[in-house]
Order: structure tokens, then C-alpha cells, then sequence
């Protein structure tokens, strides 16, 4: 056989480092994992679940149409109690048409919509701006389509915004504007690195996009992951890029409740302009005729009921408890050359060795820590295949979501221990 | 602005027929529809759904697992489950290879595994021969990725093998063989015809496939689509494909739980040979790293606890029951220049007007029935745009899935009353 079985995406698509991760760490009990962004398994709303569901599939009609099928882009219901809620939250208080029940499409989880925006908006081929280092499982989907990735330099305010002026500079001139569609931001308590990017720099990002669509001959879009928002640890609300007034037509807005209420439940939704929209509606027909009536409904009633914000409020509490819970054992662990940034909302730090100790997956480091049953994300996972630099390999990222204070102490103690034997300490 | 926000997929993805009709039904109460293949409603286990729940979501640790992440894959439980029991249906005692749960992937329905595996299999400018007629949404996956689908006429007793030869002795002798990827088959109780294809015929278009893999350079696979297996009236379950012994490498099996058990619970399945299974599970990371695990620890409860299959027994009875009554509706409202195809299990009628009369979207009869709060779904929806043959526009796909009783007669009456002022009764 000449020609293989498998179509080109067939070929390019890799098993996400992610589902390795989480497949080690499930089946491996004694393993401490800091890699999955699981979320924290005590706090899971498990009761309000329950009761929830009980009501939602009480005898009669209503219960029957929680098992049957709905629309594509999912109960209104949701929509409209969503679409509100993010608007206020922007403090927008008109009916802003950004943010109408009627632009919004409910996925499976946030990464379902990622995968449709990208399938909805680029050609084999084309170029995404991506944060460096971003978000790995979405460069797992730009590598399955053929997408190239072109890293901006991440600083702990969101990117470098003349490293974005700079790089569009360099597209325009070698003719690849043409080819350039997005640019993809994790917004907010970024994976991996926890940054919370200031509203302001991502109005300045539009204004910059929007400089160079001339020369692109469309559209360029801000692709806003917000999956982390509602995890801040405390204080105010960052504005989102939907927000943005006069730049609506150019923001596609990606979040979930996965994250915030239940990663079993899978429930997810983007805001999304007019052609955009009606594209991904139709993929989303395609891919599933819409997300399982019966999830859509229990996140709908965690909302309505107020049992979601009260869980919410509980689910803050404890990750700001763990992140310092982990800031504390990294001070305790860790050895001095080893530097982090410390988050104030999601589930990751992110830890920087010196240059000269790689702990990629292929490092020695990286072995020996799952040798100690100790594992972390390793950094250069989350850097794009981007051509014009190097990817950086001595980072990691480590996750406080899943794990026990209990664990977490243990891990980053186990970790440290296993460090001290890399990083001198003479 | 001279390209397009969108890409060639986005551009070229069509909202399903099928969302406009379920949504034009949701929205219009008055109006009966003999269109979506809804489930039955008062069928639907609502009880069982919430005792299920209620189970799987006990205080403590297994509850939380339901509402954490899984694998990919889905649940091994459900995948065991799954498995032996489709073994089991197949007549296979033995630990047959091709019914492993490590060859098996949990998806959002059958539908995103049609998705998932086209993506795995075909690039753009590939040939899929269908059934002529076929379903629907999987003509729209096609047209989204540029694909081409050739239809292959259909008998009450499956495709015409003869037509199946004569289309692949084309496709060989003008080279285009090198881009057919696959043969898609909606073996149990079609849709839109309801016609069960019977074993020997799946075995014979395999060995037919595989004559001219040679001249393809490439396999060619049998996507058998099982959607409406568990839905047969009575008597003995027809084998799959996956029993064809030394076919299982050729053979992608993909099944559901949607219809036999709860439509909005969306929770599906595929059985793939070893280089497909490998993409698609890699192509389901970056869709949404695994299907909701409340749902499918909902499902694997309802399998190991008896509900399922109690569950499924009445459904069937059920169904049978409307068929028949919708039989008897069709024979005493419908003119007699109108025949049909009678199921022996699934969903529909497939019925065919005289030639001269189009029933077509753009048809007057469509409009005159939607005019008169009766829906059905046009025949001409469920045919490949193949340009070797012309699209028959005479028929129509009548479903008895979610109406009552009362609704299908009903139903079938106002569209028999539509019917005699377009067909000639002298």
C-alpha cells in the first residue's frame, strides 16, 4: 500500500500531552500529579448535582425534554441567563448586541468551541498568533490542521505588545499577512503561566490587529479563551475584549463551565460575530446537533437556583487556599535558582530553573521526577512549533486544582528534592 | 475586504436540514411533525435517568468522579459493557479482536463519531460511495469537507451490489478510485428508508471493497453506521460487519446509546480498526479530551444495572406499535397512487409519490403541508450531490418516532389531504 489510511489530519493528529498526563495520573494512585488541570475533587458540587438533576428529570414533560434532543445552539434558557451574566460582568448595562443570547452557541466545553472557531476560520496552512508559552491543547488542534503557530513574547501583563507590532511588521513584509487569521489569547489566570492580562492590553491588541487587516485582505480576530475567568482568587473582574467598543465584529469570546462548576459536566459556550456564528452553528450540527440537552439543563438550574454562584464563592476560597498552600512549599522546596509567577486566579504557577537545566519531557529532570512519582507539565509542551526562536525548556508548570493540601505540600516537597539534584546548589 | 472571514469548511458548511426542521417544530406547537427522528417522549426514562443519577452521584468518591474528567476514550466500564455485549448480539463467544474495548472510543453520539472518523480518513477532493438514499447530516459532513459522496442505489434488501461493482469498475477505470475512502452504510433499519441490510450483503460489499484496494493504492473502509440497530420490532438482531472474518481491519463500527436509551443524554460509540482508532482518539482530544463522564457513567449504571435493556424492551414494543399505527393511517389516508417502504424496526417510512408530483424543500406540496401544521422531510434531502444521476424529488421520509398516537394519524390524515389535491384521483 502506497498512500496511507489516514487523511492528512488524520496523520498530523497527536494524542494531546494532556490525555497522557491524566491517563498516567488515573492509573497510577500513588503518583502525585501537579500536571492535570483537574479541578478540585472535594469542592465538586456533587450534592447540588444531585439534586439539581432531580429536579430537572422530575416526572412529566419537563423531565422528558431534558432527555430529548434540543436546538444546535443549545437551551435558551442557558444562553439568555448566560449572555446576561457576561455582560454585567463587563459592566455593560444596555442590551449591547455583543452579547445577545442570539450570538451565542453552547459546546462541549469551551475546547469544543476552540476546535470549531479554528475549523470555521482557517485553511491548512494559515498562521495563528499565539501567546508564548499558550494554551498545549490548542496547539494540538492548530497542528492537526496544518495551522502554523507564531509565538508573542509573555510577560507577567499578557503579552508584549511590541513583540506583537513587531511580528505583524515582519508578516505584512514577507507577504504571510495574508495567511494570518488570529490571534488567541488565554485571557485570564492563563494556562499555563497564571497571567491575568489588564482589559487595556487587549483593546490595544485589537487596535493593532485591526491596523493590518488592510494588508491581510480580512478579517484578523481576537480568539478570548476566558476558561479561567471566573477562578480569580479575589478582587475585581477584568473586562473582557467583547467589551471593546466598535470591536465587537472582530472578538470571538470562548468560555465554559466546566472548569468553574464541574469538569464531568462538559458544558461550554462562545459569543461569536454574524459570519462566524452561523459557521460554527452549522459545524456544530455536524458535529453533534448540539450539546447533551440534559447537562445544558442541570447548568441552566445550577444558575437560576443562585446554587452556582454560591458554589463558585466556595470553589474560590479553596483555590486561593491551595495556590497558597503551593506558594508556601515552593518557598519551603524549592531551591533558591528556581523562580515563579504567582497566580491570583486559575490553577497553575509557573516555574522557571535556570537556562541550562532542560526538564522537557525528555530531560533527566522530567524522568526522574516520575521515578519519585512527582509530575508537572513540562514547559516547552506549551510553546509553539514557531520557527523564528528557540523553545524555551527549562520551565514547568504545576497545577494546585486536583490534588490535597496534603498532596500538594507533598509533591512540591518531592519535586524540590528531585530539583536540588539538578540546579546547583554547591 | 476581498477574502472571506471564513475558511473553505466554514465556508462551505451548511446548517443540517435536520436543525432547521427540529427547530421549526420546537417553535410551532401546533404543528405536527412527521420530520425529526425525536425519540418517543413518554418512553423516555425519566424515572430511571434520575434513580441512576442519584446513584452515580452518591456522597463521597464515586460521585466526584463523575463529575471530574476522564479519558479520552471514555469509561472502561462502558467500554467493556459495551463491548462483550456487541460481541455477544454478533454471535462471537470467543475474545474476538475486533470487539476489544481498547479498540473502542466514547463520542457525543454516533454523530460525532461519523465526524471524527471522516476527519481521520478523508482529505478534501475524496470520494465516499453512500447509500442513494442515506442520511442526511452525513451528506452535510461531506459537502463541509469538500467531499464527494456517490450514491448507490438502494433495494428494500440493502444497496444493489451490481450497482456497487458498476460504480467501482468507474471509479477504477477513470482513476478516481485512487480518492474513494470509504463505503458509508446505515445498516439497521435505515435512515431515511428503514430498510435492514442483511449480513451477507455487508460481507459481499467488503470483498467487493477490497478488489479493488489495489487499484486505490490504499484501504478502503466499510463505515457501517448502527444508529437504529436496537430499535427492531421483533425477531433476530441482523449481524454487523465487524462479524466478517478477516474484514475487522476494514470495518469501522459506530453505534449509540441516543436512540435506544435517551436522545438528549448523546452519548455514542465507534470500534475502529488500530491506525483510525489511534487518529480518532487524538482528533477526540483536541474536540473535547472525552465525552461528558456524568453521561457515560450514567449510561455504563444503566447497562450493569438492567435498566437499560427493561428500558429498551418496552421502547421497542412501542415503537412497534406506532408503526403499525401509522400503517394503518397510511392506508386509509393516503391516495393510492402513494406507496411506501414498511420497517421492521427504526423510525421511518420511506414513501414515493408518482414521478411527476416533486415534493421536494421548493416544492408546492412541501409548503402547502407546512401550511397545513404538518411537517415531513423531503426526500431530495437525503440524496449526494451526484452528478451521474439525477436527484429523485418524489419522495418523502414520514417518521413515527416522536409523535403520539393521536399525532400520527393526525399527522397523516392533514398530509393525506395535502396529497390528493397534487397526486391524481380522476
Amino acid at each position: 500500500m502506497k498512500h496511507s489510511a489516514l487523511s492528512r489530519l488524520g496523520q498530523r493528529a497527536e494524542a494531546p500531552p494532556i490525555s497522557w498526563l491524566i491517563e498516567l495520573s488515573l492509573t497510577r494512585p500513588q503518583l502525585i500529579s501537579l500536571a492535570a488541570g483537574f479541578t478540585d475533587g472535594e469542592t465538586l458540587p456533587v450534592k447540588d448535582a444531585r439534586e439539581l438533576l432531580c429536579e430537572v428529570l422530575r416526572p412529566g414533560k419537563s423531565g422528558q425534554t431534558a432527555l430529548q434532543y434540543g436546538t444546535t445552539a443549545g437551551d435558551p434558557m442557558l444562553r439568555e441567563l448566560t449572555a446576561r451574566d457576561f455582560r454585567l460582568k463587563d459592566g455593560i448595562l444596555d442590551n449591547d448586541a455583543a452579547y445577545s443570547p442570539d450570538r451565542m452557541i453552547i459546546s462541549n466545553g469551551s475546547q469544543q468551541m476552540l476546535y470549531m472557531v479554528t475549523e470555521a476560520v482557517c485553511n491548512e496552512g494559515d498562521i495563528v498568533l499565539v501567546e508564548d508559552p499558550t494554551y498545549f491543547v490548542f496547539l494540538g488542534i492548530l497542528q492537526s490542521h496544518g495551522l502554523q503557530g507564531r509565538g508573542i513574547r509573555m510577560t507577567q501583563e499578557g503579552i508584549d505588545l511590541e513583540c506583537l507590532e513587531a511580528t505583524l511588521a515582519r508578516l505584512k513584509k514577507s507577504g504571510e499577512i495574508r495567511r494570518l487569521k488570529m490571534l488567541y489569547l488565554v485571557s485570564y489566570y492563563q494556562n499555563p503561566t497564571g497571567v491575568n492580562t489588564p482589559f487595556a492590553k487587549k483593546l490595544a491588541a485589537l487596535k493593532l490587529l485591526r491596523q493590518y487587516e488592510k494588508a491581510a485582505g480580512h478579517p484578523i480576530y481576537l480568539l478570548e479563551d476566558a476558561a479561567y475567568r471566573e477562578l480569580r482568587f479575589a478582587g475585581e473582574d477584568e473586562r473582557s475584549a467583547l467589551s471593546a467598543r466598535g470591536f465587537a465584529s472582530r472578538v470571538i469570546y470562548a468560555g465554559t463551565y466546566s472548569k468553574p462548576f464541574a469538569t464531568g459536566t462538559r458544558v461550554g459556550f462562545g459569543l461569536l460575530p454574524g459570519p462566524i456564528y452561523d459557521a460554527v452553528r452549522s459545524i456544530k450540527g455536524n458535529h453533534d446537533f448540539g450539546t447533551s440537552n440534559l447537562l445544558v439543563q442541570l447548568l441552566a438550574r445550577a444558575i437560576e437556583s443562585g446554587r452556582y454562584e454560591t458554589h463558585l464563592e466556595a470553589l474560590r476560597r479553596r483555590y486561593a487556599k491551595k495556590a497558597r498552600t503551593m506558594l508556601a512549599a515552593l518557598r519551603q522546596y524549592f531551591p533558591k535558582e528556581v523562580s515563579w509567577w504567582e497566580p491570583r486566579g486559575g490553577l497553575y504557577f509557573w516555574a522557571r530553573l535556570p537556562e541550562s537545566v532542560p526538564a522537557g519531557v525528555k530531560s533527566k529532570l522530567f524522568h526522574r521526577a516520575v521515578a519519585q512519582d512527582v509530575l508537572y507539565v513540562p514547559g516547552e509542551l506549551c510553546y509553539a512549533n514557531d520557527p523564528t526562536r528557540p523553545k524555551p525548556a527549562n520551565e514547568m508548570r504545576l497545577s494546585f486544582g486536583g490534588g490535597s493540601e496534603v498532596n500538594i505540600r507533598a509533591g512540591i516537597a518531592r519535586l524540590g528534592g528531585v530539583l536540588k539534584k539538578f540546579v546547583g546548589r554547591p
